[in-house]
């Protein structure tokens, strides 16, 4: 048996010298996703939770940076030097973008916020580290998250060493006496429950949102047991109707319970790899000084990434001036198209599956991007491979958002990149493959 | 005394309930140094470890994005659909520019490795984080840097809650007699040195590089003890001439033991937060599956920040594709600057400080942004805070770069943003301050 000098001798290492969560399912579900995509690409793929491709156009790259570039000479004042200096140069940890998130916040979801209470995240991933890296002091420290949860939010847990305990969903996005339950017997286990991530409009993957009452009764659990919520909210303008949105939790929030997390990787693109997060709680240090949440989670910031480029910040801040920092507005195409995905994801399986009797059934979100098939028999990435080769379909195994052993018979369908004539083609292979499985476990 | 409920039902945090790290001194310099030179905007800032700003160009962004999207095309037979999600979507966690980079390795370092081996990152900061994440496995992990150390790498330690151990710089850049003996030590009170943090070329902040007699033996050492050595390299194309260039640890390692951290930072420019990092370590998992070191590091990296920008990416690329992957020719101008800047500030010194016996000294590096000034008084932010304020010149105290609590009387000055007439005037300021120290402290 070889020791670890040993096997740098030979230039080599072995997992077990590495940091144990490498082998930890959580880490490899994102990579296992595409990569099989990558295998099967001509398989329709209801798999990909990303935005819509079709109204991307590289020329409107150059058209944000120079509005972005107008707005710092024209409203902020700056010369021309310093506005090369915002784009090229390190610049501030907090991010540049920040008056006109607070003011597209004001705009689209009714959240008034001090800009100084927002932190410019290198997308919404790097905001989740920040705060749960702040939160963990000691393994005592724990996580609560509504299962399923997005599996971006249990890999930083990993990377933090925070253990994630599971608060059941419910019909109603969260269990609230489970959510209470798991606090109390966390904290009768030695535990201290920190916060617990919720993600309340259209979650991933379950495409369930919470109602207006749930939420104040969560916003009421979490200020009573000194809790945080970090409510992810990256579907929530995506609702089918204006009627549909509810306001968030940071919008109902009296007690500064929520650290709110944003991304543009629906609403903007993907490729700047902005998001942010808004914490607003005064933090009191040992010596008598008072700071924000987001100053102490700048400073993590400062040593993870050290700022959010510049240059993809301009590109967002432009995108946001083009539309009177009103997301809505910008967004106005996309939700169409999504809206119209989705009834006919959901009328398409009415009519493949009209009989729930046969233990085939779905769930119907009024906005977002997924819809959930519960189905009577095992579904793993076994199952996918098979889809993919035998069926050319990809979609996402359910068992990926709950913590590891957990049989899961359900999956995720995705509305979000593909044509009419691609949902039509998927469902008709989801069908096939479904049905045949259904055969064979009835045999 | 009010517990973590009764606290957070005010709305309010205590620093005590946050991660500990975040009242280390380490965490909070970075900061500290940006903080001052915005309270201090008049004053000659010879601290600023920052590129020179005077080459970039706005419209440079566009004609950058549009090559690497001519190269996408051209050379690797993209689709213009292909171009647009490459650029606007999520992308490949190790990025989209390796084989530039490697392309760039090859020509400027005569560094041959795999595309596949390299991971791009948000800068080279999280490069150190992805490293040292995943070196640290359990608390008996350590890390040995050679002090004085950059502070992001001693910030980095600091999330993942690896000790740092100092090794001795000595004159050569690495003392390896100490070097040696801090493995030993550590070994002997049960920790394990897993990897030596060093800056061989033109170091942040001593402006030390080292001989290639002794890379020779850092790398045996390296080798033989079972350690990896992070060779991080963001000064090393700034040689005052090319005959004063050393091959990298990178370029004359054989047996794997060298992970290579590279920044486009100085390169290229700060504002696109792109670095990254070699990792051709071979990795046997417990089920006998092989991948690279980079494979495992692009994990943590898609539980982190996903992957870097694609547009910022892009820029970078675009930029090695104008100057054929040589940065050491995109570079001819910004060289001759801080070539020409260093000297003014070592012959500046010369003439204000002539006599050695007064106590005041200083190097003479032959490359790079950083001159180390020594004086026998005590150097700290105290006196940093009266410099700016009552002198009107900025520098660094270079207590930041060793372990909390170690006093040293030394302070490092940059020439990279400055012109020749602020040099000038931050020397005879500096003049001013040390000889008004030197009085007091005969007094």
């Amino acid at each position: 048996m070889s020791t670890t000098a040993d096997s740098l001798r030979l230039g080599q290492l072995h997992t077990a010298q590495l940091f144990g969560a490498l082998e930890d399912p959580a880490l490899n579900s994102m990579n296992f996703l595409n990569e099989i995509s990558h295998r099967y690409p001509d398989a329709v793929s209801l798999a990909a939770g990303r935005p819509v491709e079709q109204f991307f156009e590289t020329d409107a790259l150059q058209r944000y940076l120079r509005r972005f570039c107008q707005y710092l000479e024209a409203d902020l004042g700056y010369s021309e030097e310093e506005v090369r200096r915002t784009l090229f140069q390190y610049g501030r940890t907090k991010g540049v973008v920040h008056g006109l998130i607070a003011a597209n916040l004001a705009q689209d979801e009714g959240i008034s916020v001090d800009p100084e209470a927002i932190v410019v995240t290198v997308g919404c991933q790097e905001a989740m580290f920040l705060v749960l890296r702040a939160l963990r002091t000691s393994p005592s420290d724990a996580l609560l998250a509504v299962t399923p949860t997005y599996v971006g939010l249990t890999g930083a847990a990993r990377l933090v060493e925070m253990p994630v305990l599971p608060v059941a969903a419910g019909s109603g996005g969260v269990d609230l006496d489970d959510l209470e339950n798991q606090i109390r017997q966390a904290r009768a286990s030695g535990l201290r429950p920190r916060a617990c991530y919720v993600m309340p409009d259209f979650a991933n993957p379950s495409g369930v949102s919470m109602s207006l009452a749930d939420r104040r009764r969560l916003l009421a659990i979490a200020a009573a047991e000194g809790i945080l919520l970090l409510e992810d909210n990256p579907y929530g303008l995506f609702s089918h109707a204006d009627e549909q949105r509810q306001p968030t939790l940071k919008a109902l929030d009296e007690h500064r319970s929520v650290v709110y997390l944003g991304s543009f990787a629906k609403t903007a693109m993907p490729g700047v790899r902005v998001g942010y997060l808004v914490a607003d709680q005064p933090v009191l240090d040992s010596v008598g000084g008072r700071s924000l949440l987001a100053d102490q989670l700048s400073k993590i910031k400062s040593m993870l990434t050290v700022n959010t480029s510049p240059i993809t910040q301009a590109i967002v801040g432009g995108k946001l001036l083009e539309n009177d920092c009103s997301l809505l507005r910008a967004n106005e195409r996309e939700r169409a198209v999504y809206t119209r995905n989705m009834r006919l994801m959901v009328d398409g399986l009415a009519q493949r599956f009209p009989d729930p009797e046969r233990g085939v059934t779905y769930n119907v979100p009024v906005g977002g991007f997924f819809v959930v098939i519960t189905v009577p028999f095992g579904v793993d990435d076994a199952l996918l491979e098979r889809s993919a080769a035998e069926y050319g379909v990809l979609w996402t195994s359910m068992h990926h958002f709950y913590e590891p052993g957990v049989e899961v018979n359900a999956l995720r369908l995705s509305c979000s990149t593909v044509t009419p004539q691609q949902i039509e083609i998927g469902l008709d292979r989801m069908a096939r493959l479904i049905n045949d499985e259904l055969r064979a476990s009835q045999r």
